[in-house]
């Protein structure tokens, strides 16, 4: 490990941040300057957040700490507090679902409920993050392609910090989540075609070098925000790891995020070596990552056509695809495709055992852990975590959305 | 005192609930068994919950306890934990919101931001404790009118603890509030007219003996819940009172909720003798609480053809009106109404500067917050909580929502 210099020399912090670590070729940035991915030739992969590790951190520290993601602030990138841009994002709910389980003979289900998140998703936790630490660097403007839920994180940050938002989203996402870009005073450009267009776009976009991209991993520090979710499922459950954690995998930050946590808190001494089974749910209509994990690839293809109701799940190709198979390969999971009329179904047992209105993308968790079930890949007797991942308030009518409007 | 028995006995538990006390003539009723309001002739008033308070309680005791409401175990009236239903409600963020504050000259300003709750809305925690005490006492069918949010959280812990419920709202509310109550199974009856026809139709309902009724101020413990937003309110604050709470002010329990927090919080000497200013904010077009306060009156009238754009303000008359009233005076607090417009404004003010989607009725707060200023009611040194108390997710377009759909 190189001696680079602690964030942001001079400032006061208790982040143990030291530097960036190419996840292709394992090349070396600095964690004091604004990074996107890996600049090598022919290179171009995620870059990952690395820690000093060396001295101990008992987890009785966390005790008095705030109730949210940020209370596992050595492990968080962002150098100076006073650049923190927080509603409140993380620790969400743990909710045990006896009544959901029954349904189908489990005896340890949970929901982890990032629906109580700012902006009602758990893209909140990315974007905090990102949005702290772009303006801990300097940034003064976003720019983000979004299937919907990250574009209103982003904004709601950008407003509370003061930053411009740019956001690129598809014309037929859901109604909500344009109007809240709208009202966080976000600059809202509605594209002809899915996030990957909206991508290209910006790309093209004559503006772009005065904007920072807060593309799906390509910056390093969505990726922190996101990975918090693994280290409070594992606080939540008294530091015990579950035997499988069921994730709705678009961009797939989250999925990669709650595996680099889990190695993290290995290295702490907070949890051992016992690791969950990771489950990719995608939906049907756009599941390049069960194609590529079913053919056992290492890489995924842009997935032609992408049409679910699952608006966050219509990701036709992931910048993280690479991680997120090897994660899949790693842990002994799998991916699996539901369809979308196995969400609806699945929509209404959550709400009507549980009382909880989950998102769709939420729901294709449920509707997987069932065919997980049948198929004998999941026993009834395991410690199951299933991750919803926003709200079903923002799909008003749960209209199709792969259509024209 | 009476020396009434324990709730449940037999059952362990840490609460330190040991009766009712009527907050009309003082009348005392028991705990263990299902009660309404005062049935001595011609009082018919609320009944509180009495605790013990001569146990010492160190507030250190909260450090490793649930980042939920139900940290404040033993100041609730559920017996056995084993009736809980729990959707992770409570410990909502407290928001220092330094670019709202700006745009008045003022210097401590926080929201605290109940939108974070399961249903997206305060109404959660009244409805948590009100069933879970419902169900520990046998019931198996609830009944509500609602003005909105308060059918929602109902039928969410309904759904979750297996009981019944019944659900009657007006049918101009916006769409997402009747969804949801069909979501989680509810019977959901819509109602030509307001919260107050709803009530009187229950009144009439063939039904209404094998249903428990939890109108607001008609059971003891949705007040319960709504209280332990002056408990987090003081913890959040590091145990400091703030000197004014802006609450918008339907039925109005929250407020007295607050009040009677603060109250126990001095007996059991986490807090000290100081108050805040309580004010309470109602639409221009239902203020039938700021009526009554402006001519000094101590009880409050049906305000006719209540009309407002936050739906949860469309209560004409509040079962909880003397209480409500003479909170605002104990407290030298004071009634403000705001119009539809200033609502509008402040939703887009607060979304702007704090990155927050506040639901109509919380915005008026902050309406409410700068009329006060410009009155020299209210110092712009002076700190001041505004509660939100629901996510403006729910009210997609914000139509106005006084006429008949």
């Amino acid at each position: 490990m190189k001696a680079f210099a602690p964030i942001l020399p001079g400032a006061k912090t208790l982040s143990r941040f030291t530097h960036l670590s190419c996840s292709g070729c394992g090349a070396e940035y600095e964690s004091d300057r604004l990074q996107t991915v890996c600049t090598r030739e022919g290179c171009g992969q995620p870059l990952l957040a690395v820690y000093d590790f060396r001295k101990p951190l008992p987890k009785r520290k966390l005790r008095r700490r705030v109730s949210s993601m940020w209370r596992y602030r050595e492990l968080l990138p962002v150098g100076d507090d006073a650049h923190i841009l927080s509603l409140g994002e993380g620790m969400t709910p743990l909710l045990p679902s006896m009544r959901l389980a029954a349904l189908a003979g489990m005896q340890q289900l949970y929901i982890k409920d990032e629906s109580a998140n700012p902006t009602a998703s758990f893209k909140a936790r990315g974007l905090s993050m990102a949005v702290s630490k772009a303006r801990e660097l300097g940034v003064q403007a976003c720019v983000i392609p979004t299937a919907g839920n990250a574009g209103g994180a982003l904004s709601a940050y950008c407003a509370r910090g003061g930053l411009e938002a740019h956001v690129f989203m598809p014309a037929d996402t859901p109604e909500m989540f344009k109007l809240e870009c709208r009202q966080f005073g976000a600059s809202l450009q509605l594209v002809d075609g899915l996030i990957s267009d909206c991508g290209r776009i910006i790309q093209q976009h004559p503006q772009r070098h005065n904007w920072f991209d807060v593309s799906t991993l390509k910056e390093p520090y969505r990726l922190e925000g996101k990975k918090t979710m693994g280290y409070e499922i594992a606080e939540q459950l008294g530091w015990e790891v579950p035997d499988v954690i069921i994730y709705p995998t678009g961009g797939g930050t989250g999925l990669i995020g709650i595996w680099k946590a889990l190695e993290e808190m290995q290295q702490l001494g907070w949890v051992g070596s016992k690791r969950p089974r990771m489950v990719a749910v995608q939906a049907e209509g756009c599941q390049p990552i069960v194609q590529a994990f079913e053919q056992g690839k290492n890489e995924a293809e842009f997935f032609p056509h992408a049409a679910t109701i699952a608006s966050g799940l219509r990701v036709p190709f992931a910048y993280g695809h690479r991680l997120i198979l090897k994660v899949l390969r790693e842990s002994n999971g799998t991916a699996v495709a539901v369809s979308d009329a196995e969400i609806l179904e699945a929509v209404q047992e959550i709400a009507q055992c549980e009382g909880l209105f989950v998102a769709p993308e939420g729901a294709a968790t449920w509707a997987a852990c069932k065919r997980l079930l049948k198929a004998g890949w999941l026993e009834e007797s395991e410690k199951v975590v299933l991750l919803n991942t926003g709200s079903g308030y923002k799909y008003a009518g749960l209209q199709p959305t792969s259509g024209k409007q």
